[in-house]
Order: structure tokens, then C-alpha cells, then sequence
């Protein structure tokens, strides 16, 4: 028995054209129809239709880059140079980390990601076991990966463990529907040449993503130059690492020639804009990736650098940014921005059977409730959603079929609990900390 | 007889640390004590005492630069050229502009600034008696003034009559609490540099400020050099409209003579940064300003270039473009674009008793829902308006002690038949244009 869904407008992907009153049709987890009313109706008789009315329904939003359960820390520190922050706050704190903290604080991003209409994410902390059992039971889609480093990791300790436990991670959801794994080496500064190729060998023997933060600063390339004499991208590609299955986060400081490469070589990018100018970073050349013909994703990073999950914002940030930076309003669209924070970012993170409301995919779908007073008039259902939505406007939330927010209501989670909870988290950080 | 607010936290302004359960009393229109339940309570006894609970109160927000009306053409054409988007769309409909249009999207507009916790704004545009009748009818405080311009305005008509109109209101609204009158020259290449020093001499019989847009573009230099052989700043200097009442907006083309030359001279700057970098004007020299000692205020500009009327969302763009092009995450900080969104803005538009919740201020004061699943957890108040906070999550708005919006129902507008205006309006805007 299929499900039929219909609203004032469908945005079946960047590639077509917004649908007025068009019909979905949902069988299952996938989407097998689209089409007008007098086209969809007399073909699936006896079907549940719902009108969700004067609203948008448009492709599951992806955040391809975040640390979720750093929502714990929001706000936490601010205004502050990266190194001061992380020494002085983030890292004493992390030290101490607590599985608790990561399952409680995972769940309250979980929440602000599905208030934004986010479906899919891609996370790298530590204890990410937890972030695990939090997304199952969200029944949100996520690439997830523990973070590899040098030094002892406060989740699972030395370096060697951290391998054993990513391959554990690797087997156990070969196959898994919803939770997919990355191998996520952190850095070049604070992963050797030899344990990014340790990790680059294990993703090539699972064939899963490469999930690395590469040039986010100037600080960076001058210290793994300081090191080892080279670039960072020159480092990944000697060892075999930029290909195909590389998610390079950040690469703010990408030169033409290494954006070249990338291009030639098919890796992927994900563009963090509002991290990136709020810890002092810069600005990525997006508009060269885009132009050297790289799929670019887009991430929020972490909460408690951004301050939010929000990939409206990101998307509205990454336009205006360029548009701004190059003078040009015509530079960037929001159909650009809108792919790369739906089909592409699905593809970046291996969904490649979402990020669009056509026959075949997925249905990861989000609902726009223009209602809204600052979603009014209604002349462009597209540049509403890049440019006037926020969090917090999104109404529903349906992947693989199952409703998770219905009228603002989320089905899979019990907000109050996750707030309560993280409030004595609160209490128990601040007494370790200070 | 007295009302005593009280909150989680109290934020009085950005010199003073945010009180924690503070009591702040209200006699009438004014703030005149602000203490703990200990200090405050025994000194007025019998007094009604509202506790707003887990919240965060603090100053209502100042837009201080915007074209409300224009709200009816929010996303009416987007991702164009300026002056594709002003001459193929914008200059077509607003030649057949009507009085009750800019009635109705003024109030949608207010709707939205309400729910974004603003309390006053400055306001250029046609058919300013309508925004004034709607700004009074809610409650709110504004800066209006008719736009002027050489060519015959689809409003007032020839330019004369703009003159005539001005003074009209500047006679008629001399003494008004709640509205006040801005000379508003349009810009140096709308305007000649007689009109420009007629304004100047109409500014100074009134004392009212003088509004114009100001060095928005590098071809709004090159015209205006083209005409004349100087650029803006030089122009208006030689006028004599370089003073402590000038309120040039945009400057994103000032040079650092030109900064200098409006700090000495006690000029105030209006910072609009997302309609900047949207129509691809460029980024504004911030911090180079705030370093020259201006008074620099937040404005969203027009909700057709913006596209909303959030002021939370341009302090925190404010923060991170400045952050993020220096590459510097201290050179500004939360508080500076507080301030600048508060009493720096309330000054700059004349209402220099607003902006402060201390004694002797007017109680002018916006309420911030810590319940809210994005301003997880609460370390700092601050972060968590600056860097969290969206249009939408202020729960209450009160101006010279009067209730404007209680628990997120506003009281003076009703919301319903504001959306239902806006969606004929359409249609009709619609018929005439294609």
C-alpha cells in the first residue's frame, strides 16, 4: 500500500523545476511517482493522501560535517584565538569526556538538525558508539567515524585501539540501512604520514570514505610544512589518499593548483562557511572548486563552534559570502547551494539514492511550512528556502518513508528529557572545569 | 504604581555582566531600579511582579536601516545584477507603488521585526505616512523619511513636493514620542549636490537627521566621479553634511580618509552586511571604523535584498565576516555588535534614552527563550544571542513599558489578516508585472 503526499509546492531537485500542487507518490522507503493530481490520483486508488497544504516539500537537507555531541560545549568559550580555546577549554574538557555526555549531546543536536529539516550528517568525534545508538534510535541517516589521532584518544586510548575499533565499527555495519562508517583520520598535524596511510589502506580494504580535516588554516600548512617540508594535500596525494572517496573538510586554503588536483582526481569537498569564519579560518575558494568541477558539500562543523546546526544558514552564508568576496551577485545561486546541501552531499557521504524527490530514490523529504510570516509572499519557493528559511520553520520530516517530525512534533525523540539532561551535564562540566 | 520584571538572566547592556536573577522595575514608561529579589522587593511592596522565568531579558534590538515596505517583493527576483534587479523588477512595480502596499508590507514587516525582538528602526522608502500609520498602530518606535530623489517620485511626485512633504512632517511629528523625521536624500547619484544641500539646510532648520545611502558600491564612486570629478564623502563634506547627524548607510567603499574624516567629525555609519554581500557590494570596513572611534549601528536593509529582517542574524554575520577576513577571532566580539545593535543604534536614530535596561532608561526591553532547543545549554547569555538566537525565538517585546508581544502572541497587530493582505497583494503585483 503506497503513501501519497502532496503540498502547494515540490522541489523534486535543483535540476527541475519547482512543482505547483504536485502529487508524491512513496511506497515503502522509496519514492516511485511524482505528478499532478489528475495524472497520480486514478493510478493509486485507494491510497492514503495526505495535503500537507500550503507548505514546501523539498529533498531531506544533508550537513555533510559536524561534531554533534559538542553541543554539550555551545557557547561554552567564545571570541576566542582556536588555540586558546581548544588548550584551554575544549581539550581539559574532552579529557574527561563521559559516553553519557556524547549519547545526551548527540541527542540534542539530533533534535536541532531535524527542527532544520536535516535527514543525513556525517560526524567524527570520540565515543561515537554513542552517537551510534543516538541515531538509530532518531532514525536520522548518518556517515559516522571515531577520530584517529597520534596521541591517546580520552574514548578508546592508544592509537592501535582506535584502528581496532574502527574496523570493528567497518564490519559490523557493512550493511547496515542507516549508519554507514568512516575511516577519519583528524589531521596532518596531528596524524603521522604513517597512520593517514594506515587509514588510507583500511578505507581502500572497505571501500568506505576518508573522512579528513584538510588546509582549515594557515597555521596548518605551516606546521605540517615545518615538519615533513610539504603541503598538506602534496602529503595525502603522495600516500594515496585523494581520490574518490576522500571527504576533504574545510580546505580553506586550497591553492589553484591543488583545487586542480582534486578536481582531476575526483575528490570531494565539504564547505563549512560559518566554522570557518567564526574561528578566524577565511574564506574557501568555493566558487574555484565549483568552477573546477568538484562536488562540494556543505557542513556546519561543530556546535560549539558555529553556534548552531543550521544548513539554511549555511547555505544563505555560502551565497552571500561569494557574492560579497567576488562583488558579484550572480556568482553563486541558490539553486548551487541548494545541490550541494541536498544531492551532493548525499553523494559525498555514500547516500547516493538521495537528495532528490524523483522515482527511485529515497524518500528522504522535508516540509517548509510557508505560513510562516517571514516566508511571505510566496513568488520563489527556492530562494525562500536558501534565502529566508531558518531553523526552527521546518514543519516535518519523513526518511525512508517513516514520518520523524509530524506538525513540529518529533516522533523519535523526548525533547524535554534531552533538555533536562543536558542541564545536569551543564552543572557536571562546569564543576570539572572550573 | 510600579511593575517588577524578572528573569533568569537580565543583560543591561553590553558594559554591564548579565545579571543573574536580576529584578528590573518599571514605573510607567521608564526603567527605574534594577537589583536582586533581596534589594528589589522590600522597596516596593504591593507592586505586580511578572517572573519571565528561564529567560534572558534584554534590550529591544534597533534596525537601523530598512525599507519595510518592500517586504510585499521579498523574493521577487533573485541572484541578479543590482541594477538588472532594479530596473527590470524593482523600478517597474514601484512606479505603480500604492498607498495600501506599503500599509500591508509594512505591517508584515513589523510582524517579523517584533518576532526578532526589535523595538526601533530606520526607515527610507515611498509613501512614508503609511509606514507611519502602521509603525503607530503597533507600538513600535521609528526614524521614517521620504525618499528623495531628483526624478519624479512615484509617491509624491516632482521633487519640490518631496521637499514640501518632508517639512510637512517634520513640523507635524516635532514632538511625537514614538516617530521621528530623517531628512532622507537617496544617494549622491539620485540626487544632485543642490538637492543634497537643500536637504542639508532642511536638516539643520530641524535638527533631524539626515539619512542617505553612502559609498554602497564601487560604481555608485565611479559614477558620481564621473559626473563630478570627486568622490561621495568629498561631496557631501564640501555641502556641509558631514556631522553628528548624518547617518550614512552602507560605506563599504570608505578609504581610510574617509573613515578618519567621519570619525572626526562625530558622522554615524549604518552597517548593513548581508544585504552587502548579497548584491555583491563588498564587505564594509568594520573594524577599521569601530578602530576610528564611529558610532556604527545594524541594519537588514530592504526584506527584497536581504531577504529577511532578522538583527540577530546581522550581528552575528557582522561578528563573523569581520573574523573571518582578518583571520582573527578576537577582532571582534560578541559585545561590540551588541552594542551596536542596541545603544549605539538607538542614538544614532535619536532615541538616545533607549538601549541601556538601567534607570532612567526608557523600558524598552526584548525576551529571549531559553527553553529553546538551539540555546542549549546556557553558559553564556551573551553567546547565546549573538551566535544562537533567531527571528523567531523572543518570546516577548515590550516599548516605554507597554506590551507589544506576550508569550510570542503580538498584541497590536493582527497576524492573520497581515498574511492574508500580503498574498492579494501579491496577486495583484503579480498582474501588473508580467
Amino acid at each position: 500500500m503506497v503513501k501519497i503526499i502532496s503540498a502547494k509546492w515540490i522541489l523534486p531537485s535543483t535540476e527541475e523545476r519547482p512543482f505547483k500542487h504536485g502529487f508524491l507518490v512513496i511506497d515503502r522507503d522509496k519514492i516511485i511517482d511524482l505528478g499532478s493530481k489528475e495524472e497520480i490520483l486514478p493510478k493509486y486508488p485507494n491510497s492514503e493522501v495526505i495535503d500537507l497544504g500550503n507548505k514546501i516539500i523539498f529533498p531531506g537537507l544533508v550537513n555533510a560535517h559536524t561534531h554533534v555531541p559538542m553541543s554539550i560545549f555551545r557557547g561554552i568559550a567564545e571570541d576566542l584565538p582556536l588555540m586558546v580555546w581548544l588548550k584551554e577549554y575544549i581539550f581539559p574538557i574532552e579529557a574527561k569526556l563521559r559516553e553519557e555526555w556524547v549519547y545526551w549531546g548527540t541527542k540534542l543536536s539530533l533534535i536541532e538538525m531535524i527542527k532544520s529539516g536535516i535527514a543525513i550528517f556525517c560526524d567524527m568525534y570520540l565515543f561515537e558508539k554513542e552517537v551510534i545508538r543516538a541515531v538509530e534510535e532518531s532514525g536520522l541517516k548518518a556517515l559516522v567515524g571515531e577520530g584517529i589521532f597520534d596521541f591517546p584518544s580520552p574514548s578508546y586510548g592508544p592509537l592501535e585501539r582506535g584502528f581496532e575499533l574502527t574496523e570493528e565499527l567497518l564490519k559490523n555495519f557493512e550493511k547496515h540501512p542507516q549508519i554507514k562508517i568512516a575511516v577519519s583520520p583528524h589531521t596532518l598535524y596531528t596524524c603521522s604520514p604513517e597512520t593517514v596511510k594506515r587509514c588510507i589502506k583500511l578505507s581502500e580494504k572497505y571501500n568506505a570514505k576518508l573522512h579528513i580535516h584538510l588546509c582549515e588554516t594557515k597555521e596548518e600548512i605551516e606546521e605540517v610544512k615545518k615538519r615533513y617540508g610539504k603541503r598538506p594535500v602534496e602529503i595525502l596525494k603522495e600516500l594515496g589518499g585523494i581520490n574518490e572517496n576522500l571527504i576533504a573538510v574545510h580546505c580553506v586554503k586550497l591553492n589553484f593548483e591543488e583545487i586542480e588536483l582534486m578536481a582531476k582526481l575526483s575528490a570531494k569537498i565539504v564547505h563549512c562557511p560559518e566554522s570557518n569564519l567564526k574561528l578566524g579560518s577565511g574564506i574557501a575558494p568555493l566558487t574555484e572548486m565549483l568552477r573546477a568541477g568538484i562536488k562540494v558539500g556543505l557542513g556546519t562543523d561543530g556546535p560549539a563552534s558555529n553556534n548552531d546546526l543550521d544548513i539554511f544558514s549555511e547555505m544563505r552564508t555560502a551565497s552571500l559570502i561569494q557574492k560579497g568576496i567576488k562583488e558579484d551577485p550572480t556568482v553563486i545561486k541558490s539553486e548551487d547551494v541548494l545541490k550541494m546541501a541536498t544531492f551532493w552531499g548525499a553523494e559525498i557521504l555514500g547516500f547516493s539514492e538521495s537528495g532528490k524527490l524523483l522515482p527511485g530514490y529515497k524518500a528522504d523529504l522535508a516540509v517548509l511550512d510557508l505560513s510562516h510570516y517571514s516566508l511571505q509572499p510566496d513568488y520563489n519557493p527556492l530562494a525562500l528556502l536558501v534565502y529566508s528559511a531558518k531553523n526552527g520553520f521546518v514543519s516535518d520530516l519523513m526518511i525512508e518513508g517513516k514520518w520523524i517530525m509530524r506538525d513540529y512534533k518529533i516522533l523519535t525523540i523526548n525533547e524535554e528529557e534531552v533538555i533536562e539532561k543536558v542541564k545536569k551535564i551543564k552543572k557536571e562540566i562546569l564543576s570539572l572545569l572550573f
